[in-house]
């Protein structure tokens, strides 16, 4: 047995988000559809974890075993031949068993783009949350100091359905430039709860718009209640930047 | 008699340019039927410069007359409520009939954006040029000096009907990089002509790929023959930066 790790990056406009479901246009589905074609079995794919419907990713990291002779880097141009414009194939290379594409997550970072303006701005609409104007990113940016370390993030979860561990740990969380106007939320942690950093930026949009003090991320992190966090912002602007190993 | 100034914002995908044109979607068409509409007066907008179809803008200059009173800050507020989302008014202002946003240019700065890769990807494809991995980036650098300065750019302009002087000044050119794996040549000159940019940027390609040397740039000026240039690049990866009048 053979197992494959690829690097997958998508536009996750059109897909009801990574996970295979009957019906639904998902990564995983196109993923293996050709997979299962090219190798010539049944192929079962596992990722660093799912993505929501509308999310992208840069780099989503995922596996498979095969009983077959595959050539890694063969097997991603041919694959990269079929796939629709909307998903491509960064890199395949054999690994060995112990790697496991979920399991080895050492650390996520994901980014969440916005722009600042009284008005929606042509370039910026398909992939970035507007903020209003009045917004200020600086006093966004020190929240951010607040959501690093080892933390219970029960605040910031959609559904607790299923979950029993509410801890996770961030390692950094910053506002970064992207272009003129355009700016990202990126938070790096060794893993994420459900709609988690989608949460935790409608919250950071609070403490823009002076609803909340920087300092009173803390206490919104102690009291583990959804209600005192931010709403859920779009899915569009998120993005799945990078998984590490090591 | 007032002279309004806008400065505009627009994807170029779905316009077939800036220049107004019977029966086609423009965006000078599109913005000069809602100021008809909020002005109460037939409105002749004049621009920096036309931009072609598919050719986007992140902050294109216009300005047009009108006997009416009006407060530009109000009627930017109604325009970007009009108007469709792949087109927004950045600001409105009142100026001296001494500004006259084509011939009162000083500077204009384009920007082509590429990424360099051997498939197609999901999150650049949109609004970048791909070229092929084996393209040496630091090479096409090196070549941008040779642009710099008061050149006859015969060699690079798709055609000469109507046009008698093609020396134009360059005062900056580079390749800057985006973020990961997405790099834009910028140009910053006096004014261009139809198509320069996308024909020294086919030329950079070429550069990249090692069918031309950098310094043999010098030459390639120098003959005034378009065929010694490279190809027009798709335009859908070009965007008007900002128009300078100081």
């Amino acid at each position: 047995m053979e197992r494959i790790k690829l690097v997958v990056q998508y536009n996750g406009k059109d897909f009801s988000g990574w996970q295979l479901q009957p019906e639904k246009r998902t990564v995983q589905g196109v993923l293996e559809e050709k997979l299962k074609f090219l190798v010539g079995e049944e192929i079962r794919l596992y990722a660093s974890g799912r993505t929501d419907a509308g999310v992208s990713a840069m780099a989503q990291v995922a596996h498979f075993d095969t009983e077959k002779k595959v050539n890694p880097n063969s097997l991603k141009n041919s694959l990269n031949g079929l796939l629709p414009s909307d998903v491509a194939v960064l890199l395949a290379e054999k690994v060995d068993e112990s790697f496991d594409a979920r399991f080895s997550v050492k650390k996520k970072t994901y980014q969440y783009r916005f722009y600042v303006s009284r008005h929606t701005l042509p370039l910026f609409v398909e992939n970035a949350t507007r903020i209003n104007d009045y917004a200020d990113v600086s006093l966004m940016n020190d929240a951010c100091k607040y959501f690093i370390g080892k933390h219970d993030f029960s605040s910031f979860v959609a559904s607790k359905s299923g979950k029993t561990d509410f801890v996770r740990t961030i390692f950094d969380a910053k506002i970064i430039t992207l272009e003129n106007g355009l700016y990202a939320f990126e938070i790096t942690g060794d893993g994420f709860l459900y709609n988690m950093v989608r949460i935790i930026f409608g919250t950071l949009v609070q403490v823009g718009y002076k609803k909340i003090k920087p300092e009173q991320v803390k206490d919104i992190i102690e009291t583990k209640c959804r209600q005192k966090a931010g709403k859920t912002m779009p899915a569009n602007a998120l993005i799945l930047k990078c998984v590490e190993y090591v």
